[in-house]
C-alpha cells in the first residue's frame, strides 16, 4: 500500500505517539462545543459539572480497564515519567532503603535521580549481558529493610520489557514493587497483587503529553516527606481526587477517549493479543534477515512495544528512513543514545501497520542485502 | 442578543477558560495533520523538527509580545502556579529568608508552601482592610538579606491587582522580586528592570491547562537546593531548553497559536487597552447598582481580569446565574471560597461580552432592585 492509498500514514513514534484516528475525529468534532454545553473542554473550569464528569469517566473506564484494586488510588498528575522519579522517593522512601533493577536507560536514570533523597542500591542488573536478559528474581539482593523496590517494567530505549512481574512476597520481600509503566501501560493486564504502586507518562501508549497516571495502594499515602511539595504529595492529591491544582483538563478527556476506544476494542485483553501479533511480525522480519538486522535482546525480554534494531550497514540508514517515509512508514529513527532505528507498536497501531512495516523490512533487505 | 443569535456564548470562567475561537477553530482543522507532516500535534514526537519549530516559534512570539529581555531565560514547564510555590523556593531561596507581600488567597498558599524550604516572614498585607488596597511598598518591611521577595501581582479569587510592579531597589532592597502573574500576564506590558522572575500558570489568561510559564534572570539558574527534582531545577529546564522531559506538546502548541492570535489584535497594548475598556465597564455597572451589586476593593487595587462581586440579597444568586445562562453568560458563579459571583474578563474575552455583561447586570438589578 502506497501512503496515498491509505488515510493516514503509520506513526511508529516513541512519544508523544499515535492517537487513534476515532479520539482524534471526536475532539476536532467537540473543540468548539462539547455535547452542546457551549464550550469547548479546554475552555472548562475542572471544578464545573461537566468537566467533573468526563474526569471521573475517564478515571472510572481506566479502573475497568486494568481492574485496578478498590484498595488503590488512581491519581491524574503532571511531571512525566522523569517527575516521578523524584516524587516516589519523596513520597516512599521515607528517607530510608530503596532498591532498584537495572534493566536499561530509564531505570538507571530513576537510579541516578532517588540517590537524591534514599539510599539507593542495585538489587539487579543486566548491563553488561550482550543479551540484556532481565535478571531472574531469584537473583535479586532486597534488602530486607528496603522502604520499596523499582522497576522499569518496559525499557522504550532500549526495548526490553518484563512479561511478568516479580512476586517479591515470593521472594522474601515485603517491600512494595514499584512500576514504571509509562512505555506498555494497557497492552497487558497487571497482577495488582504484586504491586505497591504503578506510575505511567501518557505520551507513550495512551496519547496526550503533560499526564502522569499514578496507582497507589492506600497504605502507602501519607508518608511523603516534609520537602514534598503539595502538588505531588500523593496523599494530597488523593485527597482532593486530583484536582488539588489545575489538572491537565485536555490531557485527561484525550485520555478518556482512549480509554473508550480500547474498551470497543475489546479492551486490555485486545490490546494484549493484538501486542502479541504485531510485535510477532516485526520481530520475525527482523530475525529472519540474515543479520541485515540486528536486535540481540533474549526473546523473553525483548518488548512487545518498542523493537529497537540497527542495520548492519549503517550507511544505509538514511536511505532506510526515506524509502519507510515513502510509503507512509514515519518516526523509525532510534534513539539518540543508542542510534540506528526504533518501532514503537503502541495500541494506537492497527495490526496492518506492523504488517506494512514487516514488508518493507523485508523489501528493503532484499534490495540491498 | 439571544446566545442562539451569536456563534458562541460567553465564557467568564476564571480557568480554565475562554480561548480565541480562532485558535480553537485551526488547532481542530489540524489535528489529524499539521500543515501536511501527517500526522496531529499531539502525536508529533517532541524531538521532531516539526514541534521544535511550533515550540521555538511560541517561544519566539511570547519573547516579542513580552518584550522579554535577552538575560531571561523562557521556560515551559508543569505543575502549574501552585507547583510553582514550591519550585521557587527550591531554586532561589538558597534555604535563607524569603520575604512575601499577602494580598489575597493565591499569595497566602504561596507563603504557607515556603516555609517548607525557607524561612518566611511576611513584609506586608492588606488583610483586615475593607477595601483590601495592596499596602504602599514603601511601608513593606524587606529583610536586608531576604533571597528573593514574592507577590501575586492579580489575585484571581480576590480580585486584586497590581497595577505597577513596585521597585524594590527604590526601596534599597537587592533581592530580586518574584512574580506570580498568572491570571493576568499578556494582559499588560511587563517591567522586567523590576523582575528576577515570573511565573504564570497557562489556564487563565493563554488557555491549555498543564503548561506553566517561567521567566527566569539568568544569574538566577545554578542554586537549586539539593533536594530539587532535575525536572524542575530551572537551570536543567533551561539547559535543555525546555525538554529535559516531555513537554506538555499540545498546551505549548495552543499557547504558541494564542500568541499569534495576540500579535494579529495588536500585540499586548491592545490587550491592556482592552483590558480597561472591558473591566470599566463591568466595574461601571456594578459601582452604579446603587448597592446592589457589591465589590468593595480600593479602585487602585481592583482586578481588570477577575471581578468578583456579590448580590446584596444573596437569596437572588440563583436566579441571577440562571438569568446569565440563559442570555449566553457562562461560569459567573464566585469561587467556593468567598460566594458571589465572579466575572473574569480575559484576553480571549471580547468587548461584546463585556457590554452583555454590563447591559445584563443593570436589567437584572432593574427587574430585581
Amino acid at each position: 500500500l502506497k501512503a496515498s492509498e491509505r488515510m493516514r500514514p503509520y506513526n511508529f513514534a516513541p512519544g508523544p505517539a499515535a492517537i487513534p484516528e476515532d479520539v482524534l475525529r471526536e475532539a476536532a468534532a467537540d473543540m468548539l462545543d462539547w455535547h452542546g454545553c457551549g464550550v469547548g473542554v479546554m475552555e472548562m473550569s475542572h471544578r464545573g459539572k461537566e468537566f467533573m464528569q468526563i474526569a471521573a469517566q475517564a478515571q472510572s473506564d481506566l479502573r475497568e480497564l486494568l481492574a485496578v484494586p478498590a484498595n488503590f488510588r488512581i491519581l491524574f498528575m503532571q511531571g512525566g515519567g522523569l517527575g516521578e522519579n523524584a516524587i516516589v522517593p519523596m513520597n516512599l522512601s521515607r528517607g530510608g532503603l530503596v532498591d532498584f533493577v537495572q534493566t536499561g536507560g530509564w531505570s538507571k536514570k530513576s537510579i541516578a535521580e532517588a540517590r537524591r533523597y534514599a539510599d539507593v542500591a542495585v538489587a539487579a542488573t543486566n548491563a553488561g549481558r550482550p543479551d540484556s536478559a532481565i535478571p531472574d528474581p531469584s537473583t535479586w539482593a532486597i534488602r530486607p529493610d528496603a522502604s520499596y523496590v523499582h522497576i522499569c517494567s518496559n525499557e522504550t530505549v532500549d526495548g526490553i520489557e518484563f512479561h511478568a512481574l516479580p512476586d517479591l512476597k515470593a521472594l522474601g520481600s515485603d517491600a512494595p514493587l514499584v512500576v514504571d509503566c509509562s512505555s506498555h501501560i494497557l497492552s497487558r493486564a497487571i497482577d495488582w497483587s504484586r504491586v505497591g504502586l504503578a506510575f505511567a507518562g501518557a505520551q507513550k501508549n495512551i496519547g496526550p503529553a503533560g499526564l502522569t497516571l499514578v496507582f497507589v495502594r492506600d497504605d502507602l499515602l501519607g508518608h511523603a516527606l516534609p520537602i514534598t511539595p503539595s502538588v505531588f504529595d500523593y496523599k494530597v492529591v488523593a485527597d482532593n481526587d486530583s484536582m488539588f491544582n489545575t489538572p491537565p483538563t485536555w490531557a485527561i478527556y484525550i485520555a478518556g477517549l482512549t480509554f473508550k476506544w480500547i474498551k470497543a476494542q475489546g479492551g486490555v485483553a485486545a490490546m494484549d493479543a493484538l501486542a502479541a501479533e504485531k510485535s510477532a511480525l516485526v520481530y520475525a522480519a527482523l530475525d529472519a534477515s540474515g543479520g541485515f538486522y540486528v536486535n540481540r535482546v533474549a526473546p523473553g525480554s525483548r518488548s512487545r512495544m518498542n523493537l529497537p534494531f540497527w542495520l548492519r550497514d549503517e550507511s544505509l540508514d538514511d536511505a532506510f528512513l526515506a524509502g519507510a517515509k515513502e510509503r507512509g512508514l514515519l518516526a523509525l529513527k532510534g534513539h539518540k543514545s543508542v542510534g540506528g532505528m526504533r518501532a514503537s507498536l503502541y495500541n494506537a497501531m492497527p495490526l496492518a501497520g506492523a504488517q506494512a512495516l514487516a514488508a518493507y523490512l523485508h523489501d528493503f533487505a532484499t534490495r540491498h542485502g
